[in-house]
């Protein structure tokens, strides 16, 4: 059950892909330097792998409990929270001035990583802190930053993000949690939130709920949504806490997965009314939860690349253990372990392919990030942010969606034994059942991908990156090493079919999104996925160039990188082109759309 | 929860396409016609809907126990199975001298798909029990089959096949238990076998056991196993139950799903040595045990049509109840069913068409078995054996991953809901898990497909199955509704590629199978899954066809045949190409084969 931190592999990623060294010459990065990010990776992996990694199967057999309103967390969760908070981690990306290590985005993308491949569920509580603290730091005022900001990066507290009621799951309009004005400039908080991520535990003293509600007369629909901050105990003005506020946790869910994991429903004022505070503007608490969402978006499609590659290393160990059947090609009589079995090879190597193509892409996606946050120049900022937010639902959809192909191959590598939950393969591939569906349901990523990221700029974003891709695609034609290279001229085939697809899918949205936006959003998942399949795919093709160069500074690591690419080539670069046909086939109510509802 | 046969979509499937009445005309089918089908049907549907469905998801919270050796199912179970044995569905295709129906397998095919779509966990005992009476029937002395199959066909005994060990799971080559000789004529087995799928149970009186053992001096390897009858409770010469046999169920596996059904780690001989009986020829163990377990493979594909079809139905159950999002074409200004939505219609669309097309494809390689059996001319039996054969490991290996992607999709339509086990959705997800394994994972269909089903005859069936897709190709492209019609023209041109690209992938396999094994093994599944997407596009290609010159009989129903066949063609038809890639790229140590052992 133990995990490992792909170290080698995550600090290629940062530094060959990502351009690590663009961000230390950023004002404020001046250490996010490629030693740093080794120092801080390999202090990460120890917490992670000592601490953290070995909780996981036993969050999975003994869960969270429910009692009387209060939730018991695993035993060892407690303890092992806290060493990540006092280690710093909570605060890696967040600002210095409240507590936190002012890190780039990219050196807290492979933290991340590993924190939710150590432990899923226990990852989760520190991936919803962030995104209180992200909101508290754009939208609350200096007195609820000082307030809350440095309590939830020391650990102290926690935070959650109080969106989903049992009638609004993905569509926030139909929120109806009520929030009445007291005079005082405090509000009263009436309503009920599900499904909501580390609702209630032991682990803190405090927990900061942030919270969704409509003011009276608020316009309908998500343009009255205003947020709240509803901490379970209030806090007094010297920062001690207080009386405990109307806010109670009535049940939490039997899940599939992250079952360590406290899914709570939260009553909010069955007692007169749960203390809440406005954050920024009324009605425009949409907007701010989207800072915060996205953010978490980004950060579950990085718990993607965590589930799959905890599942990839060990399916790895097995396959390098299990003894069965003697080798096809007759190559010895006896039976010989299963990695050498071609199959078994082409499900560990779909797996690794699938597993790095998505973490170059997130962190590529990262370090675009932290040049919008800052680069000097405002028109790179903004052609950074753009991309940044281009790849947001593409890495948050396809990264996840990839994780349930990895970790039911997981399985299928164990054969039997993979089946029997004591081997643990089985628990990533509920966990990871998760990830398509919480932060926004790849439909919701997709539409995001569809309406805010390719048709609001009329495509260009999308434009520019397919120009990316062409540039690579020159490098590979043009390179020595092409005319020689199974790898190189396979990678060429597949990603040149691959970006001609993504270039109709881009055109189909942009002719049909107005005139037929229900074709287009038929084939939106299928959109993000050819986007996530061929930019992954990309990413690899420039890795391939990179280790061909860098070859002879360490031949066997960077032949497993060219083999790995040469692999997603041939085992899923071609799905492009599946997608495309996919996407264009749903037209004026054909196709998929031709069906009556009543006959299904 | 509820279940609701698709009495329908099974008849259509069972006359239009695999021809019911091709069958009535042969001996002892005298009575196989379709109004027979029809009653039949009816009755089961009621059998199923009524008793086993309620049944399957109390069985998943509450699973069968063990204590002390002794397995106690969940409640109701016991009563579920007697009413099933006695409503003869046990006898359903067995013949009639041993108390069974004599039915066609083309009957009793969506009997099967019933009893596991209702109780997947429950359905095991039957088609466990099916195999052991297929192997006496087969290999048994004609004492033998008098002594167990009657009590097999009733339902008062079941039976178990035993063939895995701790070392020996995919590789029977590795069998250990061993079978020594007491002079009497019977032998007495020691060993241990593990995941023996309803090997202990309060259910009936008794249990018999098929076991897999070595006689002393047998050859290693596969061709020293022989077929034991071990049953649990000793069987006296008047058929009364004697002694306790020494078999005894140490522990039942905690699995990731069909909780209901126990799976048993079975200990032969702790206590002197449990009392077997030689099943035909010494040392040939392996071939009588191939018959039951094709059997089994068939019935283990039509299993993954149940589940498909189970998830499937649920899914739009819930789509056509949950209230979400304004439409995206603006024609509501107020939230509407989600069913209404492009997306939860493309993932309804896609789970429909892949369960139809291949319930259609296992639907028509039941008539082909029955064929193979009962057709006067001994040159059409070869054939359609030869047809059935084929397609066998395509049923099982195509169906079984289909209804991951199907039970997956079936979450997702749930959204957060589908993550609750309360749901139910999330059960189907941990079922069907099983399914891609037992009874031979999917690699190792795809070796049987690739070795015994291409390479041996030299790809002559998979020519001819070739043909036939051409056939209705034309006819396709003859069909007057051509022109107007655009699920014609996608039907022709998916179908068309998807065939060119199966037919690349036999001659792949023919032209490498000796010189470059790695290779072909290495693109083994991947053929498999083409041949799979291929063959079922093209049952759903014949009934785009059949359903367009009957729509004025019934325009309702054939229309949602049209769509559904249209849905396929542009969803799932397209990924045939993206197979044939990932097949051509390993060649000499290429692709996938690429990396090194110790660098995955």
């Amino acid at each position: 059950m133990s995990y490992s931190a792909p170290l080698k592999d995550m600090l290629f990623a940062m530094t060959e892909l990502a351009g690590i060294d663009r961000l230390s010459g950023l004002p404020g990065f001046e250490e996010a330097t490629v030693d740093t990010a080794q120092a801080v990776l390999e202090e990460a992996a120890r917490l992670h792998e000592d601490v953290l990694a070995p909780l996981n199967f036993e969050g999975d057999k003994s869960p969270s409990t429910w009692k009387d309103g209060a939730v018991t967390v695993t035993s060892g969760f407690k303890d092992a929270f806290h060493q990540f908070a006092e280690g710093g981690w909570q605060g890696l990306q967040h600002p210095s001035e409240y507590g936190g290590q002012g890190l780039p985005k990219l050196f807290a993308t492979p933290c991340i990583e590993m924190l939710n491949a150590a432990n899923l569920s226990l990852g989760l509580c520190p991936l919803l802190t962030d995104g209180a603290i992200e909101a508290l730091l754009t939208a609350g005022s200096e007195a609820q930053k000082q307030r809350y900001v440095p309590k939830l990066i020391s650990g102290v507290w926690t935070g959650t993000m109080n969106l989903t009621e049992p009638q609004a799951g993905s569509d926030l309009a139909l929120v109806r949690t009520r929030a009445e004005p007291q005079g005082d400039g405090s509000f009263r908080i009436f309503g009920t939130k599900i499904f909501i991520t580390w609702g209630e535990h032991d682990m803190t003293e405090n927990i900061v709920h942030l919270v969704l509600a409509r003011t009276p007369n608020a316009p309908e629909g998500v343009k009255g949504i205003s947020l709240f901050i509803v901490p379970k105990f209030l806090v007094n003005d010297d920062g001690s806490l207080g009386e405990r506020n109307d806010v109670h946790c009535v049940s939490i869910e039997h899940k599939l997965g992250i079952k360590a994991s406290p899914t709570a429903v939260l009553q909010f004022g069955d007692h007169g009314g749960a203390i809440g505070h406005l954050v920024g503007e009324e009605n425009c608490g949409l907007e701010y939860m989207f800072i915060m969402m996205n953010a978490a978006r980004f950060a579950v499609g990085v718990q993607g690349v965590s589930m799959a590659d905890r599942a990839y290393q060990k399916a790895v160990v097995y396959a390098k253990e299990r003894v069965q059947s003697r080798p096809v090609d007759g190559s010895a009589k006896q039976a010989v372990t299963i990695i050498q079995h071609p199959d078994v090879r082409r499900m560990l190597s779909t797996m690794r392919g699938l597993t790095e193509g998505a973490r170059s892409l997130a962190y590529v996606a990262a370090a675009h990030c932290d040049l919008a946050h800052r680069h000097p120049d405002s028109a790179q900022r903004a052609e950074h942010q753009a991309m940044y937010e281009f790849l947001v639902p593409i890495v948050k959809g396809w990264s996840t969606e990839m994780s349930l192909e990895v970790t039911s191959l997981g399985v299928q590598v164990h054969g039997g034994m993979g089946f029997v939950e004591e081997t643990g393969a089985a628990q990533y591939y509920r966990d990871a059942r998760i990830l398509p569906i919480y932060e926004g349901t790849t439909a919701i990523q997709a539409n995001d991908l569809v309406g805010r990221k390719t048709l609001r700029d009329g495509g260009r974003v999308a434009a520019s990156v397919l120009i990316q891709v062409d540039e690579t695609l020159s490098a590979l034609r043009s390179h020595a090493s092409y005319r020689s290279s199974a790898a190189f001229q396979a990678m060429h085939r597949h990603l040149s079919a691959g970006r001609d697809a993504l270039d109709s899918a881009v055109r189909f949205v942009l002719e049909h999104g107005k005139s037929d936006p229900n074709a287009v959003f038929a084939g939106s998942v299928s959109y993000l996925m050819l986007a996530g399949v061929v930019l992954s795919g990309w990413q690899l093709a420039r890795s391939l160039l990179i280790a061909t160069d860098k070859r002879s500074e360490d031949p066997a690591f960077h032949d497993a990188k060219i083999a790995t690419a040469h692999g997603y080539a041939t085992q899923v670069l071609p799905r492009a082109v599946a997608f495309e046909a996919a996407i264009a086939g749903a037209r004026d109510g054909e196709g998929v759309l031709a069906m009556h509802e009543h006959d299904f």
